[in-house]
C-alpha cells in the first residue's frame, strides 16, 4: 500500500467524524472542515474509479460519466437549496461552477501536466467544437441579462418566460452534443484513445473488475452528496466566522469543494499525459452545468414554485464571459503547456481577488 | 419536369396575384402572405441562376454576385424606408440582415450540408480573412454606441459627423476586400474551385446558356425587388394583426424575406457539398451589408436630409457581438459539421426569443 | 553613405535644436515639433541596433531587447508624470500604448511586409500565447472598472488594493513569461531563428560589432528619453495651440511618439521578411506595457502618495477590449496578408476618430 493510498484512507475516517459532528452538535465550523476533509478522499476514489472505467469504456463516455457523477451532486444540492428560497446562492453557485472547472480545474490540469511534458495534445475539432458550444452557453447566459439591462422596464414575468424558453433551448442542444458524440462523430472523440491506449493486458484487468469500480463510484458519489449537504448546511455560518462574504462564498468557495471530484480526476489523467480525459472532463463539467444543469434548474424552480430566472449579477456575467473567453483561446488549438495553465490560473486569481473585494452584489448578502 | 421544379412553377402564379392583391386592395395580409410566398421562388431561381453562372466565373464572384444582387433589394428598399423617415426600421434591418446570415443562413447550410457529408470543408485563409472583416465591422458599429454611452453628454451632429466617417473608413475596407479577393489573392479564392470543379462539359454547357442565365438573375432580381416592395408596405398593418411587434419585425421578419435569395442558394449549395460558395454567400452578405450597405445608407440619409447615424440600440449591438463571437468560433477553421450548423441556430433562436420578449426600445415601436 | 543614412544623420540635428529650443525658450510648439523630429533619427539608430544584436542573440531576446528599450522610455516619462500627480494622462497613455502597438504598429508592418511578400509567416504557437496573454492582461485592465461600475458604491481604497492585488498576478505572470520562452520552451521561439537565419559571414561581422551597437542602443535610448521628457512638457501648451484635446493627445498622440522605436524597428524587419521579430516586438511591446509597466506605475505610485489604480475610463475598456479581439484575430494564426494590415489600421483610424470626436472623459481635460 502506498503513501497516498494510506493517506486517502486516513482522510476517509472524516467521513464518519464529519456525521457524528452533525448529528452531536459541534459546532458550524468543525463540520465545515471535516466534511471538507472527507471530500477529499472521496473525490480521489472517484477519480480512481473513472480512470479505471475509461479503461474500458473509451475517454469520452468515461469522462460524461465523470462529468455526470460530478454534477449530479451538485444538481442535488442545488434543487435543496433552490427548495429552501436561496435563489441568488444558486446562481452564483452556477456561475461559479462554470469558472471554477474552466479556469482552476483545466488550469491547474495544464500546469501540472505541463510540468511533466513539454506539449500535451488533445482533439482540436472535438475543442473547438466545445469552445463554440462555450460560447452558445455564454450567449444564452447573457441574453436575458441584457435585456433586462436594456430595456426601460420589463416584468419579472417576462424574463420567467424568457429563461424557461431559452432552457427548453439549451436542453435541446445537450440532447444534440450527445447524439453528435456518441453516435453520428464518435470518431472524433475517439481517435484521442488510440494515443492513450493502455495495454491489452490493463484493459482486461480493468474489465474484470468492471462491477467493483462501478460499485466504487456509485459509493463514493453517495457519500460525496452526503457530505455535500453537511458542508452546505455548515457553510454560512462557518464561513462568517471566517470573515468571507456570501457571495465570495457561493462564487468561489462551494464551486471549489463541489468540483472537488472534477479536479482530482482532471489532474491526476493530466498528470498522466491523458490531456484528452483531462480537458474532457474540465470543459465537459463546464458545458453540463450550463446546458444541462442551470435549464434543469430554471424548469425545476418553475414546478417548484420558487421561479429561477437566468438573469444574473452583470459582473458575474462579466466573469462568466471573461473565463469562457481565455478558456477558449488557450483550448482551441488541442494543445497545452505550463505557462497556458498558468495563465488559466491567473485569470482565476484576479477573478477571485475581485470576488473578494466586490463590496455588494442585489439578494446576496 | 422533377417535381421542385413544379413546385416553384406553381408558387411563381403568387407574383401576379400578390400584385393583384395590392393593386386591388384585398388586404394588407393578403398582400403579406403572397407576396412573401411570390419570393420563395424568384429567390430560388436566382440561386439556380448563380450556381450556374458561379460555374463559369468561379465561386468567388459567383459568391459576390448573388451577395450583391440579394443586397440590392435590401438597399433599395432602405433608401425608399429611410426617405420616409423610418431611420429606426432601416437601422433594425441591418442588425437582423447581419443576424440572420450569420446565424440562420450559414446555421442552416451547415445543418443541412452536415446531414449529406459528416465534415465539410471550406478555404480557412479566407474563413479567417472573413471572421477579422466581420470583427472589424462589429467595432464599427460598436464605436459610436459606445461613445455615446460612455460621455456624460454628445450633440446628435457630433455623432453623426464620427458615423460619416468611420462609414467612409468601411467604404475604403470593402474596396480593398476586393482588390484583395479579385486581385492580388485570388489564388485564395480559386483553391476551393478547384476541389469543387465541375466536368469540363458542365462549364461548356453553362457557358452555352450564359445570357440565359444571366437574363434569369436579372428578371429575377427586379421581380423580388417589386414582391418586397409589397410585402414592406403591407407589414406594419399585417404583423400588428398576427400580435408581432414593431422591433421583432424589424428585426427578424424583415431579414428573413429579404435574405431569402441568399438563404436557398447558401443552402441548395452546402447540400452540394460547395461549402466555399456557401459560407462566401452567408458570410460575404453579412460582410456586404456592414461595410458597403450600412455605410451607403449613412451618406444617403445624410444626402437626403434624412440623418442615420450608427448609434444603435444596445441590445441589438449586444446581438450584433455575440452573432459574430459564435459565427467567427464555428466558421474560422474551415470546417463544419452539422452540429455546429445547429448552434448557430440555436443562438439565432436564443436571440429571436430575446427580441420577442423585449419590451419595448426607444424609437422603435 | 546611402541617401537614408545622409537624412537620418541630418535629422541628428534636432537633438541639439530641440535642446536649444528648450533652454532658450523658443516656444513651446517649437521644442514639440524639434524634440519630435529628433527622435524619428534616434529610433531608427535604435532599431539599426537592436536588428543587428537581433542577428547575434536571436530574435526572441532581440525583441524584447528593443521593447525593453522602447519601454524603459515610456516608463520613466511614466514615472515623472505620475510623480507630478498626471494619474489620468499616464492612464490614457497605457491605453493608448497597447492600442497604438497593436493596431498601429502591427498594421503598418503587416501592410507593408505584405505589399513586397504576399504571405508572410510566424511562429503559431507563440502567436497563440501571446494571444492569451493578451486576453489576460485585458481582463486584468478590465476587472477593476467592472466591478466599480456594478457595486452600488464601492470605496476609492478597495479599488486601489484589488488594484495592487491585481498588479502583483500580473508581476507573476510577467516572470512565468520569462521563464517560458527564455528557459523551459525556447525551441518555440528559436524556431523563428532558422528561418531568417543570416549567413555566417553577417553573423561574425555583427559579432565582431557587438560592443559597438550596445553602445549606440545605448546612446539612443538615453537621447529618445531626454527628447521625450521635453516632448512631454511641451505637449500640453502645444496640443492646445493645434486645437487638439488633452484627452487624444494622451492616447494617440504620446504613444505614436513614445513608440516610435518599436514602429520604426517591428516596420523595417516586417520588410525584410522577419515577422517573427516583427510580431514579437509589436506584441511584446504591448504586453509589457500591460503586464510589466502598467503594475510597477501601480506600485510606484502608492509608494510615492499618487496612487494609481486600474479603474480605466469605460471607453478607453471598450478600445482596448476591441483592439485585442481583433489583434488576435489576425495574429493567431502566425500568418499575414497586406489586407489583415490594412484591417488593424482600420480599427486604428475608427478608434482614434471616435478619441477624436469622444467630448469628454472625467478627470481628463
Amino acid at each position: 500500500m502506498s503513501g497516498k493510498n494510506i493517506l486517502f484512507s486516513v482522510l476517509l475516517l472524516f467521513v464518519p467524524v464529519s456525521i457524528a459532528a452533525h448529528i452531536l452538535e459541534w459546532g458550524e465550523l468543525t463540520v465545515f472542515i471535516t466534511a471538507g476533509l472527507a471530500i477529499l478522499p472521496l473525490a480521489a476514489w472517484m477519480g480512481s474509479a473513472t480512470e479505471e472505467l475509461a479503461v474500458v469504456v473509451g475517454p469520452t463516455l468515461g469522462g460524461l460519466l465523470n462529468a455526470t457523477f460530478g454534477n449530479a451532486t451538485e444538481l442535488i444540492i442545488a434543487i435543496v437549496a433552490l427548495n429552501a428560497g436561496l435563489v441568488d446562492v444558486v446562481k452564483a453557485s452556477i456561475t461559479g461552477s462554470i469558472i471554477g472547472n474552466l479556469l482552476l480545474v483545466m488550469g491547474l490540469s495544464m500546469l501540472l501536466g505541463g510540468l511533466r511534458y513539454k506539449e500535451q495534445e488533445f482533439q482540436p475539432v472535438v475543442a473547438r467544437v466545445n469552445a463554440s458550444l462555450m460560447n452558445l452557453a455564454a450567449i444564452a447566459i447573457l441574453i436575458p441579462t441584457a435585456v433586462d439591462f436594456t430595456s426601460s422596464g420589463i416584468s419579472e414575468a417576462t424574463i420567467q418566460h424568457l429563461s424557461i424558453a431559452i432552457a427548453i433551448v439549451l436542453m435541446a442542444v445537450y440532447i444534440m452534443t450527445l447524439v453528435f458524440s456518441m453516435k453520428t462523430h464518435v470518431y472524433l472523440y475517439d481517435a484521442g484513445v488510440a494515443a492513450a491506449e493502455p495495454s491489452e493486458d490493463d484493459a482486461e484487468e480493468a474489465k474484470s473488475k468492471l462491477w467493483v469500480w462501478v460499485g466504487v463510484l456509485l459509493g463514493a458519489t453517495i457519500l460525496v452528496a452526503v457530505e455535500s449537504e453537511l458542508l452546505v448546511d455548515a457553510l454560512e455560518v462557518a464561513t462568517s466566522q471566517l470573515g468571507l462574504t456570501a457571495l465570495f462564498t457561493g462564487v468561489v468557495l462551494v464551486p471549489i469543494i463541489g468540483n472537488a471530484a472534477e479536479h482530482a480526476t482532471a489532474v491526476t489523467v493530466a498528470m498522466k499525459n491523458k490531456m484528452d480525459l483531462s480537458v474532457s472532463v474540465a470543459l465537459g463539467s463546464s458545458l453540463q452545468i450550463a446546458l444541462f444543469v442551470a435549464p434543469v434548474l430554471v424548469i425545476t424552480g418553475w414546478v417548484l414554485g420558487q421561479p429561477m430566472d437566468l438573469n444574473f449579477n452583470p459582473f458575474e456575467l462579466v466573469a462568466v464571459a471573461v473565463s469562457v473567453l481565455i478558456a477558449n483561446s488557450i483550448s482551441s488549438d488541442g494543445r497545452s503547456n505550463w505557462l497556458e495553465g498558468t495563465l488559466l490560473l491567473a485569470a482565476y486569481a484576479v477573478l477571485g481577488l475581485a470576488f473578494y473585494f466586490h463590496p455588494v452584489i442585489d439578494g446576496i448578502g
